[in-house]
């Protein structure tokens, strides 16, 4: 029997922060895991070398679903992001190692290809109206089908998921919290009047969504929804804060503006009641944060059920990785609906070597055994962890918000 | 790419009737598929032969998951045992396909063994209570740590499950449905006590489990569950029909003895409310009868979220290819219960060479890759069909009542 | 005592398939139903051939409910298209023969004449607009009081509904399956200016009827159905997927759109949630998928407790068997809604000599004793078998799609 | 204003693993906060270290209630153990500077005394009843008025909560997981048995508590909760696992012995349908695994609303600081139920300088400033950290359980 022989737990920074695991069986087989918590990176990396780690050496790699068990159980305090995000990293390694093991692309151990590609969304944004124009502009010629839409909110500084300069849009860009503005008033009345100039310029030939950011009460988000209706959203991400569930039937009492939740949810039962009682349309659970692909499935089947479709987050914060993780899953599962493409600032590739290939608006999938993702310890060692922070938001009074 | 060329329909009867399909793919590859529908046999054949084959020719055998909805929802009228008879059969061989690609058995493509082996039940009956408790000293002896307990009811012919003579059960053993009778209230009169008697001869040191086989109505069904819960049943088995599910709360109300759901039930809607509403504890629907691995899993995995396990049917009806497929996904999923183990007529193995194997209460699945189940289409020309029904039960004025 | 001396599983393809069973009394009565599911023809013929005849031959013609609970009690696996299709030829054969026995038309078994006629619906379409506005005032001209409307959606090959050229539609015209493309999007955007182009042309005063054909997801739904509200249709049909009959809340709660499903659903199983809980307005389940006269029955009478109107399929892949059998029942039925129709292919009548008549919008049935419908072994003779297949649709992703 | 100068996380071993967070103001002030999870020590250890304790230098120790909520949202990953239990230890040393700047114990800051003290109860056990009788002895003579009993399950190795041989149980007790065996039979047969000889032989006089500790599915608890009803348990414990919290509709339906939950659960929302369904009757999350004081006291006030009492974990792996902190809350709220009181290994006091005193079945706390406890640098640093887990428990087939 092949067993686990080393798990390392490798820190690196080529542009931003990640966290992964790599696993060695005694066949010399490797495995890579993400696990990446943005902003909280470091507590993931001493779960798995310091709790983890001694818990895999001698372990069978094969038995994947038994070691999720055993970690997730033997946690005893279970669930939230941490205890999830490392448990996702075992997983996803322990899946590369079976494809590498089967000579298969890890799709094809999830029932194999159910779609040409996987459609991604893409992000717009800008400072004003016409600059959120120009990057819709930009984007529509890259090819993408479909774009979320954000500007800043005048008189409101560091509204969430605007775009300042040429690269990639990282909003844990400093080394203690950036502390943002919110409007609830200011937001309700600007974000309707830029996503109706983005249809009214680039017509409804494609799939404009918007990011709410967790910033409504349900009410707001009931009443936001319903006024953007005429523009055919294809979602309204995170209207409201998630933590009680049942908070988004007031919402969907309202409006019939699609509406996706997920991406800061790490297990089943934190979107259990919002798919069964049908509250979403889309579930954006990750790979990374929500237990690996042994839990992700699980989400995706239940959501299967109930018509929900998937949409996983896919921010900068997770690495090459997850995102060759994520479209083998994308690329699998009956009820895809899109997956969120980023990119990776421009050290990333030196260090994480991925097939995964954007072309015509879809990612596709390396079709090499496994995930078809390598690590290079060289390239890793040259960019050295650098603690960063996800912003924090305060209403005009100075109170704590939603970010 | 290598394609499915051909899709056989193999029809043969060893002792009693299987129909399996076959498919070979351009790289020579075989997979085996159940296809057996006790007493409406050779409509599932032609479901295959005539409408389905044509469509499998040419695909790519990987596309397990597409292939599985392109003849779900390609068949428009969907769901009901036949056509999910049909689709387990095509999904099941494609398993048995991707597992020899890969050089794995299929049980390491559902995420590796989670337990050391399958516990499994086997039935004891009589026609009376020595009988009875002579058949459970045998299965004791034989090492079984969980045993079905079923006598006649005085007065009723042929009650079900009762075995008379040698050899294994099997209901469907005439050219006409044979006619059974039925009397509640002598059933309810009986059973428990001869459950009694069987615990004590015997003792709680095993797992005791009763089928009531679907005949009475929710109120009696909670009578008998009350009334037996001195004997900490395993479970009870169809309790009730199950058309409706909400049937089930009733019993539910009024006693805590286990209950098992699903042999006759064949897709994840059937149970959906069963499992979501915590009416049951096991679910018994089948590979074979249930639409293949694939949605088997699905089904397994909404119980794993909901705490009910599996506990899948496994009478002689269902063929080794089927029972070779059971104890792969029982031996994988987080949630397995129990399995029912009935073994084959004495020519089957002549058919099917599977290497299955039974050892101290558990079967174990054979570590080749894929299923491993071979068909001897020599042996199967030896055993042609022969028509055969399952019996049809009728109250005390003839009406007809639920077998 | 009569008996049934005879069962003939009739198979023949006047410019379609239809399967059909004509049983022989020991009286030289003869009863006709019809079996045919499109797509799974041979299935279903196998099915009674193989293993229903064999039950039927000797038992008496008579006993018509203790027929239908025995094939459907003693199927053990129940439920499904094909065995219900099964059971519904018996049955309807039967309701055939005790009309001819009482030397009434069947609708006089049923209580008698409710109504004058039975209102219809027909169908609309074209490959655009104008040639959809055509279409409608052909209807108009020929009587039709109410009028399903749909059109290609530009972009999207292979629209469902949309009849090319002359004769009659038929989806199901490919010896393998068509694959048409699906895209949510663009069909959202399209129909209800197709819509509103019918209602500004020809007014409020017809029945403006839409099929959604499964396509949507229940938020879409609503939000198309509070889209159309303006038009006032007669209902919108398969909304979305029926599986889990509680997805109908979800846009029940959004808008007044009436709605009707049905039309593949082939137990009162499949709709009982749906009526109980007043998620639908018209039920669309018939005589033939719907186990024949006797469980419709049940299903409208269920139906009629909830308020919810009759509305059958009747696309021409039911045979005149079934269509005569709707007739005599909806002329009988107190809630009694509409009829589709959609007439045959012109050489169906040179096999079924039927004497239903359409005049000014409305069907009527024979007076003939029984059905009213002949069977011509010689015609059929003429029009062997040949395969075909209902289209698949697929995403514009190359995923499968509800088609 | 005072700032935060210091926080400084201390990990110490003096029998078992403790982490404790202290901060110091600008004033000189000192704080203390647990913030030990068992068995994943360094995790949250590094989750304060690398990524609270940045964030809490410089900012006003005044302002609790803005710090949790800057840590909770700003974790943008919300909930779980490891983050809830980080913020805890902010929180309960906020708290304890707090006290400390008004001149008063803490109790007196949540609206000082609704109680004399603090009705504590302690745990007997035994590997067998014998052994188990003797244990309830001793503390009944020791003046406890309630006690949980435990023994082992015959022929089950490993039982939970079995005490064997002097000083306190730990179940921490490997440096990698024991596992441990169970079986549902065995324990369902034996745990009545020994609760019916405590009641036998010591009467009613006292409240019997016993802890099922997440091992039954809920029918199994609902059978136990109803056999036990003669012994009238204070509570039975953790019947089921919470995740899915609706899961204990089922036991409720079903038995009237009370039901306490929580030692593993995080947040609010971990328990929010459990309370305003009325599924429990006591809560048993504590100061250090649910945010601290600032988020215990808005369960315990849900709980009030609702009548569920408090019943905080209390076991060897909360520090003196969170049992000082819990006897302060207990003291105060008023639905105060019960508190578990384990007691702490013997050089924990050395660590921790704690005037909570037991005296007749009562804990009373200090009336010193703040929380009350010393922490000892120099007796600490004689502990360093060892690696310990908590055992992981399978089942006899070889499969994971919930331990």
């Amino acid at each position: 029997m092949s067993t686990i022989e080393k798990a390392e737990v490798l820190v690196t920074s080529p542009g931003r922060n990640y966290v992964t695991l790599r696993i060695t069986t005694s066949d010399g087989v490797t495995g890579l895991g993400d696990a990446t918590l943005n902003g909280r990176e470091l507590s993931v990396a001493s779960y798995l070398r310091d709790h983890l780690v001694p818990l895999l050496i001698g372990r069978d790699p094969a038995r994947i679903e038994d070691t999720w068990q055993y970690l997730y159980k033997g946690a005893y305090w279970r669930r939230g992001p941490v205890t999830m995000t490392a448990i996702a990293a075992v997983d996803t390694a322990l899946w590369d190692i079976k494809g590498k093991v089967a000579g298969l692309p890890v799709y094809e151990l999830l029932g194999g290809r159910s779609r040409d590609g996987v459609l991604v969304y893409a992000h717009a944004s800008g400072g004003d109206v016409p600059a959120l124009l120009d990057d819709v502009a930009r984007l529509r010629e890259e090819g993408y089908e479909a774009i979320r839409a954000q500007t800043a909110v005048p008189g409101v500084p560091g509204t969430y998921g605007v775009h300042s300069g040429a690269g990639i849009y990282e909003p844990a860009r400093t080394s203690l919290p950036e502390e943002q503005a919110w409007s609830t008033e200011a937001y309700l009345d600007h974000a309707p009047t830029y996503l109706e100039a983005v249809r009214e310029k680039f017509g409804f030939g494609f799939h404009l969504l918007h990011d709410v950011h967790h910033r409504l009460t349900p009410i707001e988000a009931a009443r936001f929804g319903r006024a953007v209706e005429p523009l055919r959203l294809f979602w309204m991400e995170d209207p409201t804060p998630a933590e009680d569930q049942e908070a988004f039937r007031l919402i969907r009492q309202h409006t019939t503006t699609p509406i996706a939740v997920g991406e800061n949810l790490t297990s089943i039962w934190d979107v259990q009641h919002l798919i069964t009682e049908r509250l979403i349309d889309y579930v954006r659970t990750t790979v990374v944060h929500a237990g690996g692909i042994t839990h992700l499935r699980r989400i995706f089947d239940l959501a299967h059920l109930y018509g929900v479709r998937t949409g996983s987050h896919g921010a900068g914060d997770l690495s090459p990785v997850t995102q060759a993780a994520a479209v083998h899953v994308d690329l699998a599962v009956p009820n895809f609906g899109i997956q969120e493409h980023m990119g990776h600032t421009p050290h990333t590739a030196d260090v994480f070597r991925s097939d995964v290939s954007y072309a015509d608006g879809m990612l596709h999938p390396s079709d090499a055994p496994g995930l078809g993702v390598e690590y290079d310890d060289e390239a890793a060692a040259r960019f050295p962890y650098e603690p960063r922070y996800l912003p924090v938001a305060r209403r005009l009074d100075g109170s704590v918000h939603d970010w």
